[in-house]
This record gives C-alpha cells, sequence and structure tokens, in this order.
C-alpha cells in the first residue's frame, strides 16, 4: 500500500512523527508537508508563488518533502510529482486541536484531504482535540485501522473521512461514534494593540462556542471523550434554496 | 442598508470599483479588501500575524480599507471593528473569472461571502466569467438587484449565494438560471523549473476540465452564455455514508 502523509502543523510537528510511524507498518509512507505551520489556512492554494521543496532528515535517515506552501498544495504536488508509485491513499494529520463543525471550513488538515478526494484518491482527515495535552498514540492506531479499512472498503467518490480523538489514552476512551458536522463555531474578537513604532495592528482571537447539543454531532461526541468519525463531501449545492431561489423575480 | 463589500483580487481591482458604484445607489458601501490579490486562498484566515489596516483613497476620496490578509480576514475585521453601524449584507466580488464547480472550494471571493453567513449576515458572491474580457457593468446591476432581493427575502441561516455572470452585455446574456454546483475542475500540472541560481521550483497550471452536461449545472449554464445562481451551504457532512459507515467494524 503507498499513503502519502500531509499535515498543516509543519513538518516538524510531533503528530506527523507518530502518523508516520503507525503506517509505515502497513505501508509505504511518502511524507509532503508544509515546511513551517500553515493552520487556518483552508483550502488555499498557491498560485502566484513557486512552490519549493526540501529533504528532511530525521535520526540521520530521510523523513519527507517540506513544501513552502499549504496542505493543499503539498497534496497536488506529492501526487504529481513527488510521488514515485500510484498512492492509494493521502492520511492528513495528526493535527493539534480539534477539526469539528465549522472549524472544519478553515482546516487545513480536512483540505489536505479534500484535496487528496478532489485528485481521485480517498483522503483521511485526522485529529486530537485537545492543543495542551496532546496524546497521539492512539490516534495513530485509529489512522492504522482506519486507514486498512478505507482501502478495503473504498469511499464514495467526492468523499472523505475526518476522524477526531479525544486526548486520552486508549483506555479511557468510551467508544467511537459516527457523527454528524456540529454548528458550533468560534466566537471572535480582535485585539486591537499598538506597535513599539506606534502603528495600529489588530490580532484575532476568540473561544469556542458550544452550541450542539445532540448526541451524534462532531462536537458533543468529543466531550462526551468519544471519538467522532465524520463522512464529509464538498457538494455545496442548498437544495431546498435551490426551489426558493426559483420562485424570486430576479429578471 | 449597510453594505459591506470585499473581494479576492485586492483593493485596487476594477471588479470591486464597479461594485462599490453599483450598490452605492441603494445603500451606504463600506470596502474592506486584502491589500493584494489574494486569489484561490479558499477559506484561509490570519491566526499567526498582526492585521493592519490602511485607508485608501480613489479619485481624491476614501474609497475603503485595505487589509494585509484573506477575505474571510477582511469580512470578520470589518463585521467586527470598521463597520460603524450592523452590516445588513456582505457582497464579494465582483470576481475576475468564475467561480463554479470544484473551484468555489479554493475561492476566497465565495469564502468571504461564506464567512459573513458564519458570523450571522447575509453574503453574496458575484464572479464574472472570464479572465480575459471582463465586462462588470451587467454584474454590478445583477449585484444591486440580488442585494436588494436578499435583503427582502432573507436568506437561510447558513446559506450564501453565488453568482457567475458570462462576460457579455446585458443584451447579449440569454437569461438566468438557478444552477447546482458542478463537479468540474481544473486538471493540473506542475511545471517544473530552475531559477537563475540553479535551484529547482514547481509552478502550479493546469486547465479547466468539462465535465458537467447537465442544463441546470453552474458550469454549462455560463457556456450556455446565461447567468448562473447558486445557493451554497457549508453543511458538509454526507448523510449517505453516515449510514454506510455505521457498518464498517471499526472498534
Amino acid at each position: 500500500m503507498n499513503i502519502l502523509i500531509t499535515n498543516d502543523d509543519g513538518i516538524h510537528a510531533p503528530g506527523i512523527m507518530t502518523l508516520k510511524n503507525s503506517l509505515s507498518s502497513i505501508g509505504e509512507v511518502l511524507v509532503v508537508a508544509p515546511e513551517t505551520e500553515r493552520s487556518a489556512v483552508g483550502h488555499a492554494i498557491t498560485l502566484s508563488d513557486p512552490l519549493r521543496v526540501i529533504k528532511i532528515e530525521k535520526d540521520g535517515s530521510f523523513f519527507g518533502y517540506a513544501v513552502n506552501g499549504t496542505p493543499a498544495d503539498c497534496v497536488k504536488l506529492g501526487l504529481r510529482c513527488l510521488a514515485e508509485k500510484p498512492v492509494d491513499i493521502v492520511v492528513s494529520g495528526i493535527n493539534l486541536g480539534p477539526n469539528t463543525a465549522t472549524n472544519i471550513i478553515y482546516s487545513g488538515t480536512v483540505s489536505a484531504a479534500a484535496e487528496a478526494v478532489i485528485m481521485g484518491v480517498p483522503g483521511l482527515a485526522v485529529s486530537v482535540a485537545s492543543f495542551d495535552t496532546p496524546e497521539f498514540d492512539y490516534a495513530g492506531l485509529l489512522a492504522q485501522k482506519l486507514t486498512r479499512l478505507i482501502i478495503k472498503n473504498g469511499l464514495p467518490e467526492g468523499t472523505l473521512i475526518n476522524v477526531n480523538v479525544p486526548p486520552l489514552k486508549e483506555k479511557d476512551i468510551k467508544g467511537i461514534v459516527i457523527a454528524k458536522q456540529g454548528k458550533g463555531r468560534f466566537e471572535e474578537f480582535f485585539d486591537k494593540r499598538t506597535d513599539p513604532n506606534n502603528r495600529t495592528y489588530y490580532w484575532l482571537a476568540g473561544k469556542r462556542m458550544n452550541i450542539d447539543t445532540d448526541d451524534d454531532v462532531d462536537e458533543v461526541v468529543i466531550r462526551q471523550n468519544k471519538v467522532a468519525i465524520t463522512p464529509i463531501r464538498y457538494d455545496l449545492t442548498d437544495m431546498n434554496m435551490l426551489q426558493t431561489l426559483r420562485t424570486w423575480k430576479i429578471e
């Protein structure tokens, strides 16, 4: 099995190391990841600048390719130029912090798996739902299990799998739930400050709003110390509104 | 009516000038746009860097605020910090080039309207479907008409309107179709080159693949010289696959 790995925390993040170790036991792994953190870049791709690739070593041997681009760039470049054999699956992660609810839209991790799907290769995104106390081991094991299952069962064209794992050891995890995307989002504000040269700048900050309550929604599942597995599809047409719009007198 | 305008081609692009002129006749318009082109940034937001705002003048009077961020940043900053009154609608565009089919996922223009919707404000994205021969006048008129209709009729929570206009004069446009998002995408490749210092770089290139054929799909509508109006919703759960996944033996 040929597996392409990427992330949005950058090639030097601990999560991608765990992911590589875990998946190396079931296939040949190629790492192509951003050279620095590219969180919250969403599905950005680089059109106006050249992309450069450097080889990264860890512990004296080749670890993977670092790219001065976004996660979606890494998947495109990996599949088109860097992989020497056809890739069977793209796995993105293990991300530091949850990619649930509205946050999925901003996520570089999920967008990398979406880019794979756009290019006709199955995609899997894996995140650990904590910034402070990451615990990657179980997420790595689960990534391995899901990679095997996705290759065995296949995914519908256009669908990727998004997984969020509580930041706990395996024994403390209360189960696995196939869950929907929630509607929760960050309540944001801007911190307005003055720099040492007396110029104003704004810094985005915010806190998570927990507005979801149903037991089968990703955010709620995570709060219950369970794994949330969500099938994601970028089929964006609002079919109900399609009918309503036809009744508007536009012309 | 208070209208916030943004785009992804940058505050100096001609499309945003047409949009401002057109919407100024129906409301008070505030322009908050990227200081340079930020095409294909998708729904990227800026977390790791400060945002700066500068006032831009055109023809001797205040035109709007330029931000060193993405279209989604501009909407967040515009709604939270720069608008002095509550904003009734965010209009993004007029974009140079189509935002149809799979391209919607990469689009900064559409993501700006999506960001508005996430923040609880109706969103409208407007594009002219040509890079070479833009013709913004009719798109400006249509943006005005749709802005009025959206304010009058409202939009469902979470839904934005994405409009693609053929690059033609009004008399040559064959009609308006309420259309679905297509499945077409770019067939991409990387041009591998060597820089003057003998280092390798890669540049993303590609051409549009026309795989959609149904008459009610955005890409097809545009090819028929008609306007495509598509309601878009970032509700990403694949409900069919949700059932299938429950039959997988994951644990």
